[in-house]
């Protein structure tokens, strides 16, 4: 987990905070985009969680989870209003206190005139004691982190513009390469030479994912490989598309 | 938690199974739909986990969950890969054997002739000791239940039929109701008044979703008041659209 020399896995976790997601109201669209952002530079996302706005749900999500990977990203709940408590939940998990933060005061007066500032978004200065801050390039009310725990917007293009924000400072890993085959089979066609080479080829990670083709209407399947290393997903994908051709043969 | 009168709530949890999730190949669209359904029908999703293809984290999951909510839903990994590891897991967790179910392997020969019913396929009549199972009606490999864990389909499509099959067979609480107010403000600048009308509606539940309206450019505030009982919901929401009003009139 995330070792000094580079070599070993960074992991993370995803908290999702908001009664809009449980409800079904709001549709979340930050979880595939971090997903997506996180295994292209290295970082694997092992973990999501979707909690109310509820500081003992939160708490007891941050703890259960900050100790297990290298780092924890939040979204959502940072806002003016009464119902945004992520900040004090994050500063109750690390046992610290919170209080409205003079650089991030300072970076709300760069969008909101000082007559505007009022208690209401003076909010979104509290910070927790200890934490770094984490730029916001749209709307500049800031994120932050404290220990492994990055705190972010719920609003998408904030969302976005903290994690670029704050990526070039995480610690790496290898990242996991991908190479996908469609297979035109049904799954239950090709398991079984599928779990073949998944057992000739331990370290890779083969998935299936069947699908009906909508414009032809047949059921088909995506393989995909997943490796760190290159030549094992070459040498794992080539057999993949030896056993498609094989099949597609018979 | 779902008590006999009816009166109490009704909760639940959803665990997404998945690696392509957590990698972002695949972007999930069954929980926006899963937190509607139960909404609408009185089941209130309290929390969601997203959990790779592992059968300790799928373990975990499941017994974390179980004995917090009424129900516990699950999506992925019941096909006939080898990937496909949830009907194993779930029998883990509930300390029962798995093996192949002569009604789950009925259902299958509705829709895959004898002769194509390899032992893949088998893999997807592989059903815990003890379970029901939970028609699908689309492709016919069954999910199931067992205790308060129900166990569908990743595939979209399936994994609706599935749930519709067994809604009518769970417990409901009493609906939770709500209603939007769309306000032509900046959320900082009705924070206030609108934590005013939060304390004074504690059984209400009101939440503040900014957005940016493309149309006009303008920021703007959805605020959503949520409750089960319709009288408290048309007093609160009178109150936020009064709000609404007097803000638009400074």
């Amino acid at each position: 987990m995330g070792e000094a020399d580079g070599a070993a896995f960074v992991t993370a976790a995803l908290v999702v905070i908001g009664d809009e997601v449980l409800s079904g109201r709001t549709k979340d669209k930050n979880i595939g985009h971090i997903a997506e952002r996180l295994t292209e530079v290295g970082i694997d996302l092992r973990e999501v969680r979707i909690v109310a706005d509820v500081e003992a749900d939160i708490v007891a999500a941050i703890d259960g989870l900050r100790h297990r990977y290298t780092y924890v990203f939040t979204t959502g709940g940072i806002g003016p209003t009464h119902d945004d408590i992520t900040a004090d939940s994050v500063a109750k998990a690390f046992g610290v206190s919170i209080d409205v933060d003079p650089r991030a005061r300072a970076m709300l007066l760069e969008y909101i005139a000082e007559k505007d500032l009022n208690e209401a978004r003076l909010r979104m200065a509290r910070i927790p004691a200890g934490a770094s801050l984490v730029v916001n390039s749209v709307s500049r009310a800031p994120g932050f982190r404290i220990g492994n725990v990055i705190v972010m917007a719920g609003v998408p293009r904030i969302m976005q513009a903290m994690l670029e924000a704050v990526l070039p400072e995480l610690e790496k890993g290898r990242p996991m390469l991908s190479r996908t085959v469609l297979a035109d089979a049904r799954e239950g066609d090709i398991a079984a030479p599928l779990a073949d080479i998944a057992r000739a080829f331990p370290e890779a990670m083969i998935g299936s994912y069947p699908f009906r083709d909508e414009a032809d209407g047949r059921f088909k399947t995506n393989l995909v490989v997943r490796a760190r290393d290159p030549q094992l997903l070459a040498a794992a994908g080539d057999a993949v598309v030896a056993m498609v051709a094989a099949c597609a043969v018979d």
